[in-house]
């Protein structure tokens, strides 16, 4: 685990990523020590840098640091980056170094190539807030998917997915939701809340090359009943097939391995 | 400072306080080594870890560590209490112990004794998310704050006042909103953003007791422009008369200092 370049642990108690969650995360698949599409997650995390006014560590510094931390075989490294330690008060200090910790964690049970195609999700109660200035962005202000994800214990389901105050449906707790209907996809607008993954990006981008029309727009629940084939993605798990939510059930379908050879094939 | 009855700056880099801001906090006053209105912080702490299902510290051992941390003479103790470190995922380990932060900072100038009675405020352009199930709570998820209080630099600015998504007022980046009009207390309604202080809480209890009627409602900006006198509260500052709203400014009114008085009479 890596603090700021340094072997440790340990980080500073008065830091504004733990005051404020005042800061962005990254979390990435590693494969022989390289991390897999670090052009879209440096991308992502200079935009999200950006939406919160913080000035993004030097790519070539941050992938040293991933490599670097990043152990044998396929894992998962989480870059956090924060505006820094210091001054008490919520007001952002411009003059201040941001804080990164950089640490690797062992591939989940879920993401392992054994694991099944398929998986069970739930309807949660918790509906998300709408912000349009903090929508998309992966920050580190994530309390919403914690008390949603409290909402089950059972550990056969998987995913929750969430609806914000109108009843739009915006995601699942962890991962970004596609549904294809009628040989199209569609995934939900992110432009009031949810979060804005790179596996989602990196499909948005490569689907339309597939000659599969891509809709981003407003989802009622009804829309998730009625498609032919439920998806779930990111980047840790690539994308996963719904074959149950709640009392719905779908039958296997192709398009989950026909979008995660896309997810994988784009460019690097 | 103190992290889990322990003297030392340096915590757990893989806590769930800076991963998800999954966690609530307090800043109160201390004097000569002891915290101002302890009991009503305490059930505030209480309150909102019961929000988050998290198991509040034992009051004693708190308080003891409160008084251990504060220095001579006036000042500022915070506490962080989070979910813990450990497992990786949004699901909230039920088994973990929570982490506990107290440390001592210096009383800011503006709570000092000779500070002004009376500040400046402007509005702020970001716009509150309602989220029921987190308002009023003190937590960890605090970006909307920073955002907003990044809109301003000029030193001259005190508070900045923040409406939700629907033009209800809530309140200030750091502070609780009171209005007399016509000899009644009018304070917004935080049932869907903003936090509802102890300073507030305890204006809300002494204030009836005075034959003053409290009214908690929904206040449009025209209800704050049209106010015999504005007021913002917390527990660092007390009471403090807002004299100009951008353009608009408020002759010296005398609620200021009666609200002080029941604000600091009040039962400890």
């Amino acid at each position: 685990m890596l603090v700021n370049g340094c072997e440790t642990d340990l980080m500073d108690a008065r830091d504004r990523g733990l005051a404020y969650g005042d800061g962005v995360f990254r979390t990435l698949r590693t494969q022989g020590r390289r991390p897999l599409w670090w052009r879209d997650h440096y991308a992502k995390l200079a935009d999200d840098c950006a939406a919160l006014m913080l000035t993004c560590p030097d790519e070539a510094m941050l992938h040293a640091e991933v490599c670097q931390v990043a152990e044998e075989g396929k894992g998962v490294v989480k870059i956090v980056l924060t505006r820094g330690a210091g001054a008490r008060g919520y007001a952002p200090p411009s003059d201040q170094p941001l804080t990164r910790v950089v640490f690797h964690a062992p591939l989940p049970a879920h993401a392992q190539a054994d694991a099944p195609e398929a998986i069970t999700a739930r309807w949660c109660v918790l509906q998300l807030a709408r912000q349009p200035r903090l929508a998309g962005v992966k920050h580190l202000n994530r309390l919403e998917n914690v008390l949603a994800r409290a909402e089950w214990t059972d550990p056969s389901i998987f995913e929750g997915l969430l609806c914000d105050d109108l009843g739009a449906v915006i995601g699942g707790v962890m991962s970004n939701l596609l549904l294809m209907k009628e040989g199209e996809l569609f995934t939900p607008d992110l432009g009031e809340c949810g979060v804005a993954g790179v596996a989602r990006t990196r499909l948005l981008r490569a689907v339309p090359r597939l000659g599969i029309p891509v809709h981003i727009g407003r989802l009622p629940p009804a829309a998730i009943l009625a498609a032919d084939e439920v998806m779930i993605c990111n980047s840790v798990i690539g994308v996963r097939r719904v074959a149950r939510l709640d009392e719905t059930t779908w039958p296997h379908g192709n398009w989950t391995a026909i979008l995660n050879s896309a997810l994988y094939d784009d460019v690097d």
